[in-house]
């Protein structure tokens, strides 16, 4: 049965179908192997997240092969409490709480999946900046990448305590210098190069995960291994 | 529950997650609305799709609410029976009754879903003998734009004589000069703008069965609805 990969976030999740987007590329990588199903709720937090996971995913089946679910939540939380998206800010202990809550929901639903938890990406705050959100006019950032970093540590805390796989967008992204802007569109969506980077941590932790393309069963023969002189034996149910 | 779309097709569908691909653009578009699923199998004709209809579905529950599919073969139907893609041929007769089959076996499974046909694109001969397949060294286009016309007419007629949709991309790509390089990129499959043409015809079709943005219901509140000094008030269930 063909397994699914549910991708569960905020805008960088509900955006990752756009142009060069990670969720596309992942849909691509898999087009005959696996289901790619996106669950993107943009501006969310992990309070939110946590409240409405069940209802998110009310139209995936019990019974659905879902073999991996991303948790890609904390660039809401990470919000100051002082600043212009004060009201998406979560407190560090309650994040921390929040993400064990989801991937509990997770883990009672699909007890096969693998759980790949994914931090907040780094924020450059110049970057923010220039984009300011409507009637943001004090000029100061509304997230700092110190904070950011702040929830980064904590979700990769989790993710060990819990023995689940994690990716560090916040410390990966800023190995490269000019991470600001080679992978930031605004200070903290994706360009399609970091999309790209993203797309590839997740291919990398579904191959440890056993789900690699090698691992799994293409959907239905391959033309290139049809038989030209009685291709319709090849269709035949073994 | 948020509604299913599915992509029946060859590989111009396989490939619609691509770069700029139709069905990315299109699991962009209801990001909040709706789930894109991908069964696009690269090379099949309709003799092929109607054996593995059953086992290419199989995986998404009869009980899912698939709102509609479209059914996008004929290109390798379409193939001529005397060239290096013999192999793909099927006769014209048959290829009616086979998409005949595939979207009675479509009614049967998903009664409530809209079947939107869509024709095979026109070729482009001069690209075709610029891209040859392997070891066919003939300079003849497996291909030609007269035969995939005569199976999209056919295409259409289905449709009619069924009261199904149908996208006639020959007809519709054929209206704009420079067809031939600016929607397909090797004589028969689509460039970024072939796709965003095949995006936009299939969100005009989707809007005609009713299933356009404004139709369906937001999969959980818009960020840009929920109350600052109340947030987890939006989240209660009603």
């Amino acid at each position: 049965m063909r397994p699914s990969i549910v991708l569960f976030g905020d805008s960088i999740t509900e955006e990752s179908f756009g142009e060069g987007g990670w969720g596309a590329h992942l849909a691509n990588h898999y087009s005959r192997s696996g289901d790619v199903v996106l669950r993107g709720y943009s501006g969310y937090n992990t309070r939110w997240a946590s409240l409405v996971a069940d209802r998110a995913f009310s139209a995936i089946p019990a019974s659905a092969a879902v073999a991996a679910v991303t948790v890609f939540f904390g660039a809401n939380d990470a919000s100051l409490p002082d600043r212009a998206s004060a009201f998406q800010h979560v407190p560090l202990p309650e994040y921390r709480d929040n993400l064990r809550a989801i991937c509990a929901l997770l883990r009672a639903r699909w007890p096969s999946a693998a759980l790949i938890l994914v931090t907040p990406p780094p924020v450059d705050e110049r970057g923010r900046v220039r984009f300011p959100r409507n009637g943001d006019a004090s000029g100061l950032p509304e997230r700092t990448n110190e904070a950011a970093g702040r929830y980064a540590r904590a979700c990769v805390e989790v993710a060990r305590q819990r023995g689940l796989r994690a990716i560090d967008l916040w410390s990966r992204m800023q190995e490269f210098p000019g991470w600001e802007t080679a992978f930031l569109r605004d200070g903290l969506h994706l360009t399609p190069t970091g999309n790209r980077l993203l797309f590839e941590e997740v291919v990398f932790a579904l191959r440890d995960a056993n789900l690699s393309l090698e691992a799994l069963p293409a959907d239905l023969p391959l033309c290139s291994d049809i038989d030209p002189d009685n291709a319709v034996r090849c269709f035949e149910e073994e």
